[in-house]
């Protein structure tokens, strides 16, 4: 995400557009912001791939995939212990999104 | 948008995570936030449909129909003016938004 673009701070550059709105897609999914919320509330900041699909209620291939999306979109990290991948969200990333919005 | 929930804020439901990606995925679209960018830039804080063609690039269909969508999401307002539609962006809609991407 561009510093300083956002999006009431005069008018957007196509790339300048592209950046701000390649988050805001990943963002815009229930499963995804659910899956995002679940990890953020965990007490170690992280969860396994193997305790997201139960509460989204989900295949395992179909949370992999979003989860794929908000790595992406540089909202989360994805490590491979093991058998199992663990997820974090990025710290600072859904701040940056936000202040794309806000006035500067 | 509901007025508390926040990504980070603790494990969301699925109606509130329909309410919060709702919004996201009308700004996960690069025209349709380089739309927004350009009404929030304009001196009367408004545009017509006649004025948001060219600088995207796009025929009027394709972008009454991207200002539908952020008119549907809540982001944005349409008035039918003789001829044209004329937009605003809803204020505070940005920053509502915004809310739900930070800390309580």
């Amino acid at each position: 995400m561009t510093c300083c673009a956002t999006v009431t701070g005069g008018a957007l550059e196509t790339d300048q557009a592209e950046q701000i709105a390649r988050v805001f897609k990943a963002l815009g999914d229930p499963t995804r912001v659910r899956l995002l919320s679940l990890i953020a509330a965990s007490d170690t900041g992280e969860l396994c791939i193997c305790d997201l699909t139960d509460p989204v209620g989900l295949a395992q291939p179909t949370v992999s995939h979003h989860m794929k999306q908000l790595v992406d979109a540089g909202l989360a990290t994805r490590e491979q212990r093991g058998k199992w991948a663990y997820f974090r969200v990025i710290d600072g990333a859904l701040e940056g999104a936000a202040r794309s919005l806000l006035p500067r």
